[in-house]
């Protein structure tokens, strides 16, 4: 692991992007979209974009360096890289590009979620990216663990549902999956992106959509990242959530798709 | 500089504090102010509460490292510490202190304002602290720039005034002065809690307010923050703004008072 040096802006600032990769079965999953949301995450802030082929063997030195576990997450950082004191950024700014890989245990069993009281800021184009600013999502998910739960559902400033501290979120009502549209302050999850490609493959209606908490309680609901895949959500709030078989279709189908 | 492990949780989730000390005629100005600061921060996102000093010697030893400049920037940053991958923090945190000096040139003169389009979050906590998950403010920055002004005016989610991308806003009205109050999604300002001890000592009415834009257009405005002090705005979104006496006032109170 390298180090970062203090001025860079990525730890000054929280000024910088990450990706959280699974590696997996001797793949890293689905790698084409994340280094594909990076480059998005990059035009939104104004970053010169990584190579890819340097991006691709930054994840790879880092699972050698962590013995190339079966199962892993792999986070790369391309943070905007060294500044003078302040908001603005060098004339030419040269991002930093670091990785590590942390060993992964079996995908987590269902989740119970809280309602946060923190809410995502859905009037910044931040709120929609994975970005190194990701305070707001430690307070939610700190909020969850001190209510005994596992993960935080995050509301917006307007009261929309827009997804949880660490993952998007879904609910179904009669047959229909529905999932809150980007612009509520949504994290654009790659694992989003599968639910809905694998909803239209299965020919299950799924929307995107502006929903409060009423639209949400009682349904049948699951979360999603590229880490834990498709996770139900048993409990939200201390109320007991139903099963759907639909879930249970959507999250063997995704264990199926191409990597 | 030291520099910061790839597994600190201020470079990697923007988990963490700083603080930035205006070095000048051989003092580190408000200093007790801004380690109060530091410690309700600390209480705000439960972290341990740096020792003082400990704090006091690291901005010193940055200051000899810098060569002692006549006047500087001290930057104190108290990030989260080392933690595994994910949102929850380590058990036991160990919160880690770094400290950097930047030689200052001369405040700056009247600002040039516009209104960024991104909002800052009043409902989160974060938004009244000074966090390492600064990313909303850098975009309000470079907004600024881009439309050829020095700073951003920033405005909640619902809309109201709150402060600027670096500093708080202060506006005049029939001899009172105004600023937006906290809960707007404020940075608890050292400046701008002396400005409004000035205004109490010279018998100038201050009011904490809700104000949207409509309250404040025209009004003669200034910013503050801890390195430029009180900072008159020219012009606001294009507009050019009138000066007041009472600005010229409290910005001498403030150069006079005790640091």
């Amino acid at each position: 692991m390298t180090d970062i040096p203090l001025d860079d802006r990525g730890f000054t600032l929280g000024h910088g992007l990450f990706e959280t990769v699974l590696w997996a079965d001797g793949v890293l999953a689905h790698w084409e979209a994340h280094v594909e949301r990076l480059d998005r995450g990059c035009r939104a802030l104004r970053l010169p974009l990584p190579e890819r082929a340097v991006v691709r063997a930054a994840a790879e030195s880092a699972l050698v360096a962590a013995e190339t576990p079966k199962r892993a997450a792999v986070r790369l950082n391309w943070s905007a890289g060294s500044g003078d004191r302040g908001l603005d950024p060098p004339s030419d700014p040269r991002p930093r590009l670091t990785a590590s890989a942390a060993a992964l245990g079996p995908p987590p069993g269902p989740a119970r979620l809280i309602t946060a009281h923190v809410r995502r800021n859905d009037r910044s184009p931040a709120s929609r990216l994975k970005t190194l600013s990701y305070l707001d999502n430690v307070i939610a998910r700190a909020e969850a663990r001190d209510a005994g739960a596992d993960e935080a559902l995050m509301l917006n400033t307007a009261g929309e549902v827009a997804c949880a501290a660490a993952a998007n979120v879904f609910w179904v009502r009669h047959e229909e999956v529905f999932t809150p549209d980007l612009d509520c302050g949504v994290l654009d999850g790659i694992m989003r992106r599968e639910v809905i490609a694998a909803c239209h493959a299965l020919g299950v209606p799924v929307q995107e959509v502006y929903a409060n908490l009423g639209r949400v309680a009682g349904a049948p609901m699951f979360i999603t990242n590229s880490l834990a895949g498709v996770r139900p959500v048993a409990n939200l709030d201390g109320r007991e959530l139903p099963g759907s078989p639909l879930i249970t279709a959507i999250a063997k189908a995704i264990s199926r798709a191409p990597k």
